[in-house]
């Protein structure tokens, strides 16, 4: 770990490239805040454990061994921002490699309420833990949390289960695991079509980054003129020689697609519901519209959805959503027992 | 499984007993949703687990031996609507055959609120664990819940822990199980005696209904005129040759009874305030009855009560409800071990 | 056991002296209740069965065989007051035991709405559980629990973690385990200072009490003259000769401490916000502080804080309240262990 700041604010201000090392240990990831952390190499070598995991799971004798790896560890699941899906998918990650978790989910049973810093209570509930993964509200808080343990005496990995709007490492970590495992021939070389509301969806934004891992990618943003995909990203694919374009027009480019990565929109995020005055049902996947893609296409979405893809769709093997979840799941097992350096234990066994 | 229409209002439409082979899988339960499920042999089967339980879980090795039945195994428990009793007895279940559970019992932390359909969100919940356990206000949601899994890609078995006002087979389950072990000689043969809300109480109901698995049973049900049992089961009971007796006195028949199964007004299912005109003092056990009745005689209770049991019975013998509570949570234990096919590694255990 | 007074008020309107035998069995703790019941040797034992414990913990085989070791008993934590930090200390030292842990920590999802007296909600949560620890408003709720569940057919021990404005023997105990850790050569001998809303603090009331137990002791109380220590206490040091004196200014005595023990302002006790007219700013510990104070004080707080301890001052080694905080885990593991009889297999081990 690099000499730091003493100032939260300092740090803070700097690049995400620049504090990387800070969040590190021997060359591995020690908190996972940002999904820069990921370089093509350690996406492929989670992506082999989550796996093999899922492989070793199958039977009750594997399940039992990989819930032995991490039994002597505690986790604290600190959700004090609605979502029962990272939490769950959490929750159970943990409970497969037997690590005993603590829950927070609301903070009106918390001390919070007798005047405590949001900083005391934190560090109060890593005095108990080995692990905090955390999702809240308030931009930064999860690296602050992050940056405050790793300067105390009994420091603690963090995981960000979703920070702000901004970060959401995980969740771009499942994307590109179900790309990985979903696509024949692996993610180099295709074309994804992103659609929706690619302004505020930190889904795209995150996935849209890490496509610099990979060789040949090429990206079509779909999404109503208001809510295109902001222009740091399109500076960062153009620097990282990423082709892209940009359309309103769903239908002309869905048989070029290799992956249609649907969204819902973010209307959680209107300041004065702009989003009424939008026109969505063009944003959306219907049954006729299988017919025209490839056969080899997959359909992904973060899920939730509301009617951006037709429940009748699900029924077709190319819908692939239901899996993406679930591999949640089994891409933050593999980021656990990354930071847990069980990764070995795992893979090596027959 | 039979071929089944994909239509759930036209599934949904059907007689139970149509259903009951769409929940099945290879001669035995895969979703626990209606009492109608448990026939004799099953149940004296069930029951011939738990009791096994019971006694192996008294040592700790016996316990340890039971937890790692199912510790490959995730549940979840889907709690929307307030029942910290038969969730806790839900949840030690699980923690008897050493599965891990997760719980939601709010749905102000979920999804919800970003517009994802019921249907979504239960998919999504189940696609982290291996069983969902559910209770839920609205009639039906839990069998469409089972209908959606089955259909889905990867199935996960279901069990009712009460939807609507109707059905609630666990609950029938654990008084059955009671009335086996406490009963000298078992339920054949004997008088059951179901005092006070049999209009609007779902235990008695399904009591009843279960009572076509034993021989020569007789049912007295006491009641006020305004609460008595729904023609629908008297029908039932005529068809299936129970005799049954209907009254709303009490006291003079307390000394025929081989078990009383008292019940609190249901007032929350009033429409306009009904029970106020109700004089339930009528329809209470009082100190001074425990003379009248037989000394074999047990007094069961579903619980939570109100004053429909005077405090001073509890210290009689023949007072059984604390053991019926209990008995719920060993029920149910069997009822997840007979899921899971893992009845004979405990019916086998020395 | 000894005979005991069936009437509750009769019981609850005893000395603690006298009803302490009620709540042990076979010389040792079974309901832990009130700091009264913890002697010198007690004390003691726990404090090196709980060093024991953290040594063993330190590697992932030592943890695993503390896991093993109450694995097939469980827990239900019911707090039903906001409390965070002491329902997360007693959930994991039950996980370090290995104990199962089931939750109740709002009533609104519970029975009681449906008329259930708290009596019976308890002994109905009790039912499922070998091990009750629970938190309540109301004075003497817990102690009337534990009452009750002795008088039932299946007794199940209640440890205390906080009833009322007056008990909270766990944090009395975590103290003193801090005082015995953290002081040179333990705490004979030693002068405390307590600073603070000591009126109205628990903690500094119980930790008073506790001196008793220890030789040579000396107590400074540093207070606002509105909220100065109470009679009772006074008194109760007075008759065990233990010297105390009583300032409303925090600097002269600071060179004299070999612990100082800050709390905070106890407002939500306040009837008619008399708390606004105390300047408590006479009352914080300051970096400057720190020059003044012996090399081998140790600074103290129950936490949360506000500003009676200014951040800074979490940097200098003397500041122990994170480890406070963590000795209430092992603390409490410590009891438990106590009260199932697991000791012995902890302070024998290798």
């Amino acid at each position: 770990m690099t000499e730091v700041s003493p100032n939260w604010n300092e740090f803070y201000g700097q690049e995400v490239a620049t504090k990387l090392s800070f969040f590190s240990k021997e060359g591995r990831i020690y908190d996972c805040l940002f999904s820069q952390q990921f370089d093509r190499a350690l996406l492929d070598r989670m992506f082999a454990v989550a796996d093999k995991m899922r492989r070793i799971a199958q039977t009750k004798e594997g399940a039992d061994f990989l819930s032995s790896l991490l039994s002597h560890k505690r986790a604290m699941l600190y959700f004090v921002q609605p979502s029962t899906r990272t939490f769950l998918s959490f929750l159970n990650a943990c409970h497969i490699l037997g690590l005993k978790a603590s829950e927070i989910r609301d903070t009106n049973t918390s001390s919070e309420i007798k005047g405590e810093s949001p900083e005391d209570s934190v560090r109060t509930f890593s005095s108990y833990v080995d692990l905090i993964i955390m999702r809240h509200p308030v931009p930064g808080f999860v690296e602050k949390t992050a940056w405050v343990m790793n300067r105390a005496k009994r420091p603690v990995p963090v995981i960000n289960g979703g920070s702000g709007k901004d970060q959401h490492p995980t969740q771009a970590l499942l994307d590109v695991y179900t790309l990985t495992s979903c696509l024949k021939d692996g993610v180099d070389g295709k074309t994804i079509v992103m659609v929706g509301d690619l302004k505020r969806g930190r889904t795209v934004r995150s996935l849209s980054y890490l496509m610099k891992n990979y060789k040949g990618v090429r990206l079509i943003f779909v999404s109503p003129p208001q809510l295109k995909m902001e222009r740091d990203i399109l500076d960062f694919l153009s620097r990282h020689l990423i082709p892209y374009r940009e359309t309103d027009s769903l239908e002309p480019v869905l048989r070029e697609a290799d992956a249609i990565y649907m969204t819902r929109i973010q209307d959680e995020h209107d300041t004065a519901g702009e989003s009424r005055n939008v026109d969505y049902s063009k944003f959306c996947l219907r049954t006729q519209d299988l017919a025209v893609i490839k056969k080899t296409c997959i359909i992904m979405h973060p899920l939730p959805r509301r009617d951006e893809i037709e429940l009748t769709v699900d029924e077709d093997d190319r819908a692939v959503y239901w899996r993406q979840e679930r591999n949640g799941m089994w891409a933050r097992a593999a980021l656990i027992a990354h930071i847990f350096r069980v990764e070995d234990q795992i893979l090596k066994r027959a």
